[in-house]
């Protein structure tokens, strides 16, 4: 590489699942060409919640919901895909199944693997950057409480509305699960990777469970930022600041892994709080000792009040970080 | 248009529905070039089996069955956007719905109307050719019989065995119904029409009881031809001769509207009759008086033997009308 130019096309991977993974994904494609850096999308498997596990139950596929986000957020024109894909079905048999996890679900079993259905609909929808499931073993999420409890599955765990009172003991998979060779490589020659924002122990740790994510997390000579929610989860982080997701990701990864922490330090209007205070309060902010890693805060709040899909039965955040305001902080540290 | 040279691109409208369409379509894209001709398809919206109907039923929407093999013929890509949208599912509450009928279905709901519907997905998929539904207005297809029997809806027409026996009396829409502007227009702006090959009274008349499809017939200046299946419908048409197929046409059409009735000369091997009995036998031609239309024979057997798709409930021919020899000889009369 001597005497060349260091205009190298950085890689920028991100590790998450669900809207978080959405929201940054769709804030840093826009910035792509400005910054010359390609994107790579580490997805959890682990979901098994809505439509998506209905699908993984009746068909035996692994769960479409949190890629289907992801090959949204890449797609060239992110509104059309994102219409078309992020569609549910509202009435009879199909009631609540979106259109992208379908075609995720069919795409698999006709190709016979996940990985070629995302590459075929890559293809198709032109999606600007790389989608990676985790792993490409069937997995599910499993929680051992502090009193022995355990909750088994996804979805369970994170209606759980006791896991912050009885406090998790152990975050596992139901079985070991190898990491799937992109994902590994993907981590291994970025140059910036971002964990979350999203569901800490739902979209974020079951990546660091399956077996391979941690090694190469420590190979990795990137530089590692956490974007931590704005709002603390009830039932599951309640009453945490901003330090304690640091906390619980570097006990399921390894000490000092995380560079940079990002938090928003914009509060939400007392009137949005009011709104949405099922969703629990933001995490604040304190100073802590011992920590290696820096502390960012920006303003990250959207504006945008988001509605709930009539179709999703699930339960999904309503205020957001700003994708763009979010990919400006990110890249800072590129 | 005086001194222009006679190149202007030709078109040429196809009307029917099901597998026939499909095949004779797939046939004509290939020589679109070469003769200098687009095609439209004009396609039945009749249909209320298998896939298509619970789709009907349960959201209200379109038949998207036939739509979608026109589609899939006229794709750049037709073998991929086969796998595609023809594929299946196997299991669970989706079994037997095409992904392709479940795409257009939701874009149907999504868009608000089944051509908008259309026009993504020929976007998308990068169509050659336009697919038009004869009609946007749901519709049932009602068949009385001699006996003063009523069988309500398609499939169920389709899969009597006595329409040969008691005679229709009368085939008819379960409520009046216009036809699309679009399909009007495709058959006015014609240069070659083309009906058939398929089911004779579930997929290629109902296109004729539509109002305003009769009319433009009449005015259009385009050559008109018919495609006469291979093979006669076990309890709809048995012991056919190919001018019946012309005679039944015509009296839900108008007197002499076909010009070139075009028919299959080569017989179907003694193992391929026997292998699939049930399918009927092929009409015979017999010479006949006081037609106008001329008929054609010509070897337009495929070689191919058909196999059912494990997931599609619908039974489909299996002896089919090779596209390529269809095609040439369509256009022996562009």
């Amino acid at each position: 590489m001597k005497g060349k130019k260091q205009n190298k096309k950085k890689i920028i991977t991100t590790i998450g699942g669900g809207t978080g993974q959405f929201v940054v994904l769709s804030g840093l494609k826009e910035f792509r060409k400005k910054f010359n850096f390609s994107l790579k999308a580490i997805v959890s498997m682990a979901d098994d919640g809505g439509s998506t596990g209905r699908l993984r139950d009746e068909l035996g596929v692994l769960p479409p919901g949190d890629i289907r986000q992801c090959l949204v957020a890449l797609s060239e024109s992110s509104l059309t895909m994102r219409k078309l894909f992020n569609w549910r079905f509202k009435k009879g048999n199909l009631a609540g199944h979106s259109l992208g996890n379908l075609f995720l679900s069919a795409l698999e079993k006709m190709t016979g693997s996940l990985e070629k259905a995302i590459e075929e609909i890559s293809l198709i929808f032109r999606i600007q950057g790389e989608v990676i499931p985790v792993t490409l073993e069937k997995i599910d999420l499993v929680a051992e409480l502090n009193n022995s409890e355990i909750i088994y599955g996804q979805h369970n765990i994170n209606t759980s509305k006791k896991i912050r009172k009885v406090g998790i003991k152990k975050l596992c998979l139901s079985h070991p699960a190898k990491a799937n060779p992109k994902a590994v490589e993907a981590i291994k020659k970025a140059d910036l990777i971002v964990i979350g924002p999203g569901n800490l122990y739902c979209s974020l740790i079951p990546n660091f469970l399956v077996k391979g994510i941690v090694e190469s997390l420590r190979e990795s000579q990137a530089k590692k930022i956490l974007v931590v929610n704005l709002m603390n989860k009830i039932g599951h982080t309640d009453g945490f600041f901003v330090d304690d997701y640091l906390k619980i990701i570097e006990r399921y990864t390894f000490p000092k892994m995380i560079d940079i922490v990002l938090y928003n330090r914009k509060k939400p209007s007392p009137l949005l709080l009011e709104k949405y205070k099922k969703e629990g309060k933001p995490p604040k902010f304190r100073k802590v000792k011992g920590v290696s890693a820096k502390f960012y805060g920006f303003n990250l709040l959207s504006k945008q009040i988001y509605q709930k899909d009539p179709g999703d039965r699930l339960y999904r955040s309503f205020i957001r970080h700003d994708p763009k305001k979010l990919a400006k902080a990110i890249l800072k540290f590129l």
